[in-house]
């Protein structure tokens, strides 16, 4: 399904369910792409950072998104993560994603290395050039550790080199400017890019993203409830913004799983990750919750932690 | 004027205006007060960051305190700004402020010191057990290079220390979580702390913040535009969101004020303040637009364009 | 006593005793003097981190470097931290200091704020001109958050502001690299700033730092053990390096004694100084090993823990 | 060649000679091997940060760790790196890099990802599991944005997981700490762990860290005067420690050709492998210096300054 400019609604990062020796569960990942079309999500996002997309060899990452492309059969369009170091590095994921199917892709700035704003100018260049697919920005500071700035998204979306831009950054009052400078909530469409994309990553605040002007969202959390982030947006757009910050409340209560890993003995990226899996396998949508290795899988105390946030969000769980 | 708890609306931390030698211009401070309570707000917060207060000597900060209660006179209440390293200095700024007669107390966690989420405690408990006024917890990462964790704030709010909190740490979702944590926008009056108050300081979203339940706003920009920011505020309490963000979308393009300076020759912080403190000037509020040494200030061209945003927002420059 | 140019050797930053209500313990502060004068140092800091400035009121920091300066009688000479946010109120600090008889001034870049370097720069000349003391610079990145580099440390050298650097940076490779724009360890008194004086603060690389070309030490743990420091620094004079190493490593032994505090209840910075001070109690040097407030106190163990340490290095104690 | 416990000396992380079209050029990889090996050095480190590994494909990877083993046919161990994201992406580097005919791994800690020690430690066992070569921690914060605390590093050791640390972390005091952990400069044979080797990749404190204990180093401007390291070894393992020192300033001097990249136009990174490459291309060793995309290319003045630190050297370019 070729992607319709702006990408807009609700687009979740797929988690990538694996079995108990690691290897990827496409069974489990098939019913989850059921699950997420099924709570009414407008585009999919395989191999971003939720679907532990670092964890997983060229192989595994091409079974992920050949399974989702297949799976989606065309419903709505699939964004595909092209997640390396560098650019000759994300070239060669792009190519492959191109090849199995995807709609757009996704790309950081490099990471490991230190580059410069110029530098990641021409990296987001060069994959634009090398393969023609919409290519969004990911800008996701806590893994790659530097800020797309927003005169770097602006020239990079004025000179046609992106379709979009996917905000992990948490920096909402930069979004909000970049919204501004780009002609307003309103006025976007007659702005100078009318077309370009902005979907936020802060999964907590979409309501707030929806209401200064973003076109959609991308919530890792998404996955557990995708009808509630779909209820979340049609009420934004319907301009009921109470029942959005109700719903947005729900949300929140329910993310509260992503803290139960004791800290002591794993990372929170780690906790978060397993809740959501935990969360899926619980809901009987993905067969095991585990987590890529070597992360730390959630003691059974966590489980039941993570159930009963299921249950107070209305959302019973079947095991 | 003793505080309605909890405390809500517009509060701008008031710039101190400067005369040519470095000096406290009082004449100019108390016009800025004028401006500031004219243009409807509902509090003033003197001696934070925006008011250089790290730049005043103890002289100063009693001069700067001094004039703004007296100008004020009970029209709305003065939060005071204590702001050193460690507690026995801050406890000394306390006791200075409460014979100054300010009506309730903002103070950071310690800095340049590194400290213990225990020891920042145990900061704020001597504090409130010192000087008999409201405190507010000053969550601001940028300066003090900690952050007040969700569960410490909620511990010091649960126990009385603290009447509110004054989030300019930029982490909108833990905001909203601590919200909810709260009871909710709607539920917060029947929650465990019905009376605990939260501002943001994050000025470029406020309509969000209003929207995910926070009390008020501490902007610094409001010293230009206060009006702007009251407007804001009455929209967002009526349930307009619509002109809310419409309000905040002006103010988006006025705060581009900030972004005069040349990077080369000063830091982003000179560049704000002297970019707020030449709007005061070029509107009539204050004489001279200068910032406290070292900071270097602002050429003509940047004047000149702080002076082409004021006219873009409808707010026409006088001299 | 003047300073003789360039300083040299092993100048501890003193610690600041207290009694068990948090007052100056002036008798304790005047043993601690002669322990230190009579390990053989070269000289003295008081008012440094280690001194726990941050924690003390203006009266309090007056008291103490009084109370070293008659102590000293110019047997060494005194070096004055003068640490606060910016330029007004360090230069008052810097006349109190000057007032009180310091033989030279330590001085920090402004914290709290964030400050260019040109404005850094203009910060340390006003503190020169305004009070006619040498001035040394204080790179400790970990409490400011800014490093002085390479090239403003020497601008600020040639044109006569700094008679030196204490660097606590860490960075070992930027101290060398200075020592060799320098002139070079051998070539430095023929340099262009031939009476410069480099100081480290990392007490771990001592031996390196004077292989390196470094003037001296600013050691915390030297409180403890200042003829352990002397010794290395002779050895170092006198070209046996491995002598000097062969110290370093023991006193690296001592230094494990920061280790003893539990982490999840008190931070780094409290375990160190706690650790110093009772190290120094349980010496017999002073009577109470308090912390300021807010820091959490060592446990009974964590006592039990430091004087392991002591007597492992053949320290033993006397109580 | 099989490594012999612990690896000592001078083992420079070898630069990746590209043709004008980002080609590997293995003609010019061979000739800089020989350059090496030819200047005394003790291993080899293919694939490392210097080598520009994370810019290479798989394939560009292994054509150049196949051209560094055969052009060095067991004169000396080759090292290679094996640095990707996760442990099931680094595992497939390291079966390549065995089959490829390496002698030792070097692995980083996970990255993109956040990782907790428990999980690093786990990172580091399954590799050593999979993979039957000895394998070394690259420690490396700049790079992956997490340390390897001591503790970590000395329970790898002592468990066999681990053969040597490289660290480029440039925490030297942390560095000396581990070497007394671990039995002190003159008492490690006789250690817990007698046969861990620690290598340094702080190419300016050389002489220091010898002195401290380590057993080599890994310097990336060891490409450009590897006979200056190995000199600078040898004087150092005689005990001569003034010509170390001497012969380390020389080197620094050389290093400043560093600096030559404008800070407008690129990052430090790419100035730094820019300049080296240069070097070895001024001095005849490769045909061309150009550094991978999307890196920003020295200027043709930068270069002219790369010549002069190369004759200031006494490296008189050919070209």
């Amino acid at each position: 399904m070729s992607l319709t400019a702006p990408l807009r609604g609700v687009v979740p990062p797929v988690c990538t369910p694996l079995d108990s020796r690691g290897e990827i569960d496409t069974t489990s990942l098939v019913r989850l792409v059921e699950h997420l079309i099924g709570g009414g999500v407008h585009g999919l996002f395989a191999l971003g950072s939720t679907s532990e997309v670092a964890y997983l060899t060229d192989e595994q990452r091409a079974t992920v998104l050949e399974t989702v492309v297949n799976a989606t059969d065309g419903r709505v369009p699939v964004l595909a993560g092209v997640i390396d170091t560098t650019t000759a590095r994300v070239v060669e994921h792009a190519k492959s994603a191109a090849a199995l199917g995807a709609d757009a892709l996704v790309a950081t700035a490099p990471f490991y290395t230190r580059t410069h704003a110029k530098e990641i100018a021409g990296h987001f260049r060069r994959l634009r050039a090398e393969v023609d697919l919409p290519l969004f920005a990911y800008d996701i500071p806590v893994a790659v550790h530097s800020k797309l700035s927003a005169a770097l998204v602006r020239e990079l979306a004025e000179d046609g080199t992106l379709a979009g831009l996917k905000d992990s950054s948490g920096d909402e009052g930069g979004l909000r400017r970049l919204v501004v400078e780009l002609g307003g909530r309103e006025g976007r469409g007659n702005g100078p890019i009318p077309d370009f994309s902005i979907l936020t990553g802060s999964e907590l605040t979409v309501d707030a993203a929806l209401l200064a002007g973003a076109d959609g969202v991308v919530p890792g959390i998404g996955n557990v409830d995708p009808a509630g982030y779909v209820r979340l947006y049609e009420a934004a757009r319907a301009g009921d913004w109470t029942l959005a910050a109700k719903e947005q409340e729900r949300l929140i209560e329910l993310f509260a799983m992503v803290d139960v890993g004791p800290e002591a003995d794993m990372g929170r990226s780690s906790s978060a990750l397993g809740s959501f899996k935990s969360a899926l396998q619980l809901l009987g949508v993905i067969e095991c919750g585990d987590t890529a290795f070597p992360q730390i899988q959630l003691s059974a105390e966590s489980v039941a932690l993570v159930s009963a946030r299921l249950r107070d969000a209305g959302l019973p769980p079947v095991r």
